[in-house]
This record gives structure tokens, sequence and C-alpha cells, in this order.
């Protein structure tokens, strides 16, 4: 579908994009039929500009509108719904998913088919709702991350390892979020007992705001 | 080191134990040398108090002082680190961890020897430390699935699908919990067209809350 496809940036995504494509056999270099974005959000609109129009051109950012790449018609997006590292290769998009987003059935299909190049299992999301979509992401993920930090300095601070978080964490996701533990049990002693023990670490706040939406 | 173990309560967490200690060949039954305590925090004192002191006792708690095993003195507390549920067995106890405190020497070989006999992997906890210790673990595990509400509940309304949620949750923990994302790259452009996005759908608190936390 496309002969030769110009990876513009090699951070976490442009890194793992490159490497796939390169596995499957494609050619990369200057002047492709397809440029594909893996730069910050920030710097899309100024190297899709920077483009003569005429190829074909996509960005693989969660929260950003096409209108990004401008004046560019033949665009898409395709966004791997993954968390990447520079320490994993290609193979870290194998069973991740994918956004796709389009505005002509002939681009849809170019996404459809880079997505599935790349090893991603794509779905259709329509431009107006990148940023909700991307927000959700955010919250599964980087606050996740949150969370672990904070559970973890609680846990020094009880003298308990952090590490035996981590099959607590994994089990929870294994058992499909199903909820256990203290408000799912409406025993709101232990919850109390919860936020005096928490007095004076500063994490007070996130667990009242986090309790506060767990509840049913 | 217990000949007849009796096991009080066969909810979560007694299920999986007594199915456990079955499998270890013990016996279980009435009128044991251990009586050991499965039953909500708020129940432990009451059958504590019903139990004529002379067997050990133990519960099972995460949050529970050992004072609620009073009048008892041969007691301890073996928690193990982990969310249960009746849909799984004793192999749900495999590689999880435990948190186990004993006020003298005899008492924790006892707390240690049950807890590997459950297959967990135990550490030291102090029993003024068991509430921090225990809003850590509500904090990885029950907001884990706050968190995951939340986001499905993002995607849904976006017309994403909230299964793709899954590997990138998982990846996530396998990643060594590192951040990535807009605020680990100091995007404060995304975080603010998340917060645009986030507006009406209930969710902003949340977001502005964790988005607080992340921040380094």
């Amino acid at each position: 579908m496309f002969d030769t496809i110009t990876v513009i940036g090699a951070g976490r995504a442009g890194s793992a994009i490159a490497a796939r494509l390169r596995e499957r056999g494609l050619t990369l270099g200057e002047g492709g039929d397809l440029r594909l974005l893996c730069v910050p959000d920030r710097a899309i609109g100024g190297v899709a500009r920077s483009i003569e129009p005429g190829p074909w051109i996509a960005h693989v950012s969660g929260g950003t509108p096409l209108a990004a790449l401008d004046p560019h018609e033949r665009r898409f997006s395709v966004h791997p719904l993954q968390t990447l590292t520079l320490a994993r290769g290609a193979e870290q998009l194998d069973g991740a998913w994918a956004a796709v987003t389009a505005e002509t059935p002939e681009a849809h299909e170019r996404a459809l088919w880079l997505a599935e190049t790349l090893g991603l299992r794509p779905f259709a999301l329509a431009d107006g709702k990148r940023a909700l979509y991307h927000a959700g992401a955010a919250v599964a993920s980087n606050f996740l991350v949150t969370l672990h930090r904070a559970a973890a300095s609680l846990f020094e601070e009880a003298g308990a390892p952090a590490e035996a978080l981590v099959p607590l964490m994994q089990r929870t996701i294994e058992n499909g979020f199903e909820l256990t533990g203290p408000i799912a049990r409406g025993d709101s002693e232990t919850v109390a007992r919860h936020l005096e023990a928490l007095k004076g670490t500063g994490f007070e706040p996130l667990y009242l705001t986090l309790a506060e939406a767990t509840r049913p």
C-alpha cells in the first residue's frame, strides 16, 4: 500500500514503529509516499507544514486532531494504545490496540493497513473524540503509575516491601477489576482507620478523592 | 506445627485458605489447636471473645491490630496481600506476599509456618503499622479498579473499546511503572485538552487530583 515510509522522530513511538516496519520488509527512508510523524504532539503542526503536500501523512498521537496535519488532505492517524519504552523493541506493539482516525474511506483503508502492519488491533475513533479517548488512556496508564508510587510510599513508611504490590496489582487486572476490600464490603470503620493512618503522609486528599469515586 | 486448624469463615479468604490447608494434608475441623479467623474485620473481636482461651488464635485481616484478638495471648496475624475471589481456588495464593504480625518469637515462628504452608511469601509487619500498610494495599488494588472504571467510562463515551485498556494497564506494570504520556513529557497543552474534554463527564476532579499527584 506504501512503497517507502518516512518515519519522522526516533523517540519511544518512532523507534518501535520503525523497527516493526523494518521487520515487515518495508523500505524506510527519505521522501516516502507516507510521512509518518512520530514527534511530540506540539511539534506535529510545524513538521506537517514543512512538508510539501502530495504524499500521504499521518501522526501517531493519541489526543491530537487531524487538523494538526493541515494543509495536507491525504492524512490519517494511528495511535498505538500502549506505553512504550526504548528498552523494548517492535514486539511491544504486539497485542496492543490502536485508535484509527480518518476522514475518507481511502484514508481509513490506509490507516487500517498501517495498524495491521504494525501488529496492532485497530478500532475507529472519531476525530472529535480523540481528547476524551486520550484522557481515558492517561487515567488508565499514567495514573496507575501514580497509584503505585503512592502505595509504595505508604508501604515503605509501614516497613513493608513495595515489590509485594506487584502480584496484587496484576491479579486485580486478571480478576477483571473485581472490587474487593473495605469499600466493597461497606466497611466504613476500616476506611476511617485508613484515613487516620494517612494523616501527615500527604496522601489523604488522593485517598479521599479515590474513595469517593469508588463508592457505588 | 498445628495438628488441627479450625478455619472460621468461608468467604473469599476463608475458602482459599481452607482449600490450601486441605491440599497440604492438614486436618481441618472443630476444636483445632489453631483457630483461624477469616471473618469480616468488624466480627473479629466478637468471635475472638467467644472462644475459650487456650488454643492459638490468628486473623487474616490486613488492617486490624492484634488487640482485636483479646483476651487471647497466644495470637498472631497473617494477611495474604492478594485480591481473592470465590471464582478461584487455593492457587490464587501462589506468588502473593503476606504481612505477618506477632508479639513473641514463638508466635512469629508459627505465623511464618502458616504463611509458608499457605504458599505465601511472608514479611514482618509491626502491629502499629497495619492500618498504614492496609491503606497502601487499598490504594494499589481497590483504586486500580476505580481508575479502570473511570477510563472505561471515558472510552465508552469516546466510542473506544474498554477491553483495549487491558494490555495498556498490564504493560504499565510490566514496564516497572515507568511514567510515559503528557505529564511525563511536561506537555501542559495536552493536559489542558484532556481537562477541556472531561468537562461534564464528572471525572474532572479525579483527573485533577491524580494529575497533581503525578507531577514531579
